[in-house]
C-alpha cells in the first residue's frame, strides 16, 4: 500500500490526458460531434484511475466492483476541430461511500471546449447494486480530492463559484457569496 | 404555412422515435455505452423537428441557421441491452428567441433507461453566433411546448417536480411545493 | 418449423433495410465516415437474420453459437451525406457448414455508395471455436442463397462477373468468360 | 525539402502507432467491435503521414487535395479486449500517381488481431475527382514503400506470400512460388 498513495496522485489534484481529434471524431458541421466528449472523458477517467492504482480490471477481479455513470452534465463552450490536440483535466469534486463526482474539462488550442460533471456509482458486477468503494481506494480518491480542496472554479454559464470542500462541493452565488442550496447529489447518485 | 402548423405537432406534445440496439451500441459491460444515448437523442430530435416541418437542411439552406447543443444533462436510470427496442419521447420545456430546451426520455422494455435535458442554441452557420429562430418555426416550437403546458414530471433523482410553463419550466420542492430558484438558463444558453 | 421456412425468405433473395444518415454518421469531410458502412451492414444483417427466424439471442441461448466477422471487403463507390435515406440490400453468396458469405450493397439517392463482402464464421460462445450452423438454420440460409442462384453481379472495380452458384460464388473474367481461380475462402473463413 | 525526406521515414518502412482499448471500443461480446479497427487504422495512417511531413491540413490548404478510402479489406484473426494495448504497424505496398495502397497490421498482447489492406485515392477537395499526389510527397511515400521493398508477408488466410516490389505488390502461391494474377488495383483504385 505504501507505494500507491503519494506518488500516484497528481500534486495539484489534476490528472491530465491528451488526445488528438481524428476524422472519426468529427461531424458534417466540421467540428467534434458532441457525444464524443463523453468518450474523451471516459478515456481520461480510465487513465486517471489507472495512474492512481485503480485499474478497472483490478476492481472487477479483486472486488467484483465497477464504476458506472449515473449522471453527466456537459457545458459546451467552444468547438474542437480536426487535428486539434485536446487535453482533458480530471479533478475530483466529491468522494462518497459508493459514489464519486468528477469534474472534467476538455481544453483545446483556442480555449475550453467542454466542461463535464460526472457522477459515478460504484456497483457490484454481479447484480449492479451499489457496492462500497474499498477503503484503500477511497483513501486514494480522497487524497486526489483533497489536493483540490479550497480550489474554486467559475461556472461559465451561471457565473456561480464552485468550491471543492472536504464535505463535497459548494456552489456560491457570484454576487452575494451566499451558498446555493442545490438539489443534493445524495445516495442514489 | 397553413399546412405545417397544427397537423405536424403531436397532440400530446410528445414526439416518439423508436430504434433497436445493435452490437455497435453496446460495450463490454453488456449494456448500451453511456455516450450512445446522446446519439439516440439526436436522431429523435432530428426526426421530431423534421415531422414538425423543420428539417435542418431547410434551416441551413433557407436561413443559414442551425441548432447546436449547448448543454446536456443525462440521468442514467436503467441499462439497455442488445436487441432491446427503445423509444425516445421528445418534449419541449422552453422556447426562447434563439434557444430551445428539450426533455428526452429513452424508455426500454424494462422501464426508463435515461432522461436527457438538452439545451440547444440557434446559431448562424456563417460564424456560429446566436441567430433568432425564424417566426414560423418559433410558432411551431411554441405550439409543441404548449401541448405540454401544465404537464409535470417527477425528477427521479431529487424528487422535485418539474412543470412546463409558458414562461419556461419551473422546478418545485417535492415536499413544500415551493418553487426552487435554480441557476437560470439565460441568454448564453 | 413449418412457419419459419418459406415465408421468412425474401422471394428474390434480397433482404432490404433502410436507415437515415444523422450527424453522428458523418465526418468533417461532410460525408458518411467510411467505417460506419460496417455498422450499417451489421444492422442490416441482424434484421435479415431476425426476419428469417435467426435472431442472435436465440442462437446464443438455444445453441451457444454466434456469428463473428472473419473477413470484410468494402468497395467505396459514392459518398453518402447527411439526411440521406440509405437502403442496404443483403444477399447470400455462400453457405458453408460453419460459415456464411454475404454481399451487402448500400444504396443512396444518387446510386450505390458501397458494396461489402462479409465472411462470417459460426463459433461457439464458450470458446469461440468453429461451431456447425444448426440444420434448420442452414436450410433457411441455403434457401436464401438459392433465391439468388444464377444471379450475377458486375464488380464495379475489376469488371469481373460474380455469379452465385449452389457450390459457392464464381468469379469470371469479364472479357473471356473464363472462371478466375481466386484464393479460396476455405474452412478458416 | 531537405528536412522532411530521410529523417521522417521509418528506417524499416514500418510506422508504429500505439493505442489503448477503452469501453467505447468494445461490444457486448466483450471484444473490440469489428468496425473500430478501421478507426484505429485511420488514426495510425494520419500519424504516419504526419510524421512523414504530410499532414492532411497541409494537403487541403496547400494543394486542395485529400486522401479518401476507396477500398478496404480486413482479415480478423484474434479478438482484442478491454484495456489491451494495441500497436498498428503501417506499411506501404504501392504508390501510384493518384493512389496509395497500405498494409496495416493491428497487433495486441496475444498476437495479431487484424490485417487491413487499404486503398486510398488522392482526390481534389473541390470536386472529389482524382488529383495527382504532389511530387515531393510522392517521393516521400515512395521512399517509405522502398524501405519495405523485397520484404514479404505471409497471408494468414490463404497461405500466399505477398512481396512488396517497386512496381506494386506481388502475390505468389505458397506451394509453387508462381505469381498469382489477381484483379489489378488499377487507376480507378
Amino acid at each position: 500500500m505504501t507505494n500507491i498513495h503519494p506518488p500516484a496522485i497528481p500534486a495539484d489534484g489534476r490528472s491530465l490526458y491528451t488526445l488528438r481529434v481524428y476524422y472519426e471524431d468529427t461531424d458534417a458541421g466540421g467540428i467534434v460531434y458532441h457525444a464524443n466528449y463523453l468518450r474523451y472523458a471516459e478515456r481520461a477517467r480510465t487513465e486517471a484511475l489507472r495512474a492512481m492504482g485503480i485499474p478497472h480490471a483490478a476492481m472487477v477481479e479483486q472486488f467484483g466492483l465497477m464504476f458506472v455513470v449515473r449522471r453527466i452534465e456537459v457545458d459546451y463552450q467552444r468547438a474542437a476541430r480536426l487535428d486539434d490536440s485536446l487535453t482533458v483535466a480530471t479533478e475530483s469534486l466529491e468522494v462518497g461511500g459508493a459514489s464519486l463526482v468528477l469534474r472534467q474539462e476538455v481544453g483545446g488550442p483556442r480555449g475550453t471546449c467542454a466542461v463535464l460533471t460526472v457522477g459515478l456509482a460504484c456497483v457490484r458486477t454481479s447484480d449492479t447494486r451499489p457496492g462500497r468503494i474499498p477503503p484503500r481506494w477511497r483513501a486514494v480518491l480522497s487524497a486526489f480530492r483533497d489536493a483540490r480542496t479550497g480550489h474554486a472554479f467559475r461556472d461559465a454559464r451561471t457565473g456561480h463559484e464552485i468550491r471543492v470542500a472536504r464535505s463535497g462541493h459548494e456552489i456560491r452565488d457570484a454576487r452575494t457569496g451566499h451558498e446555493i442550496d442545490l438539489p443534493a447529489s445524495d445516495g442514489g447518485h
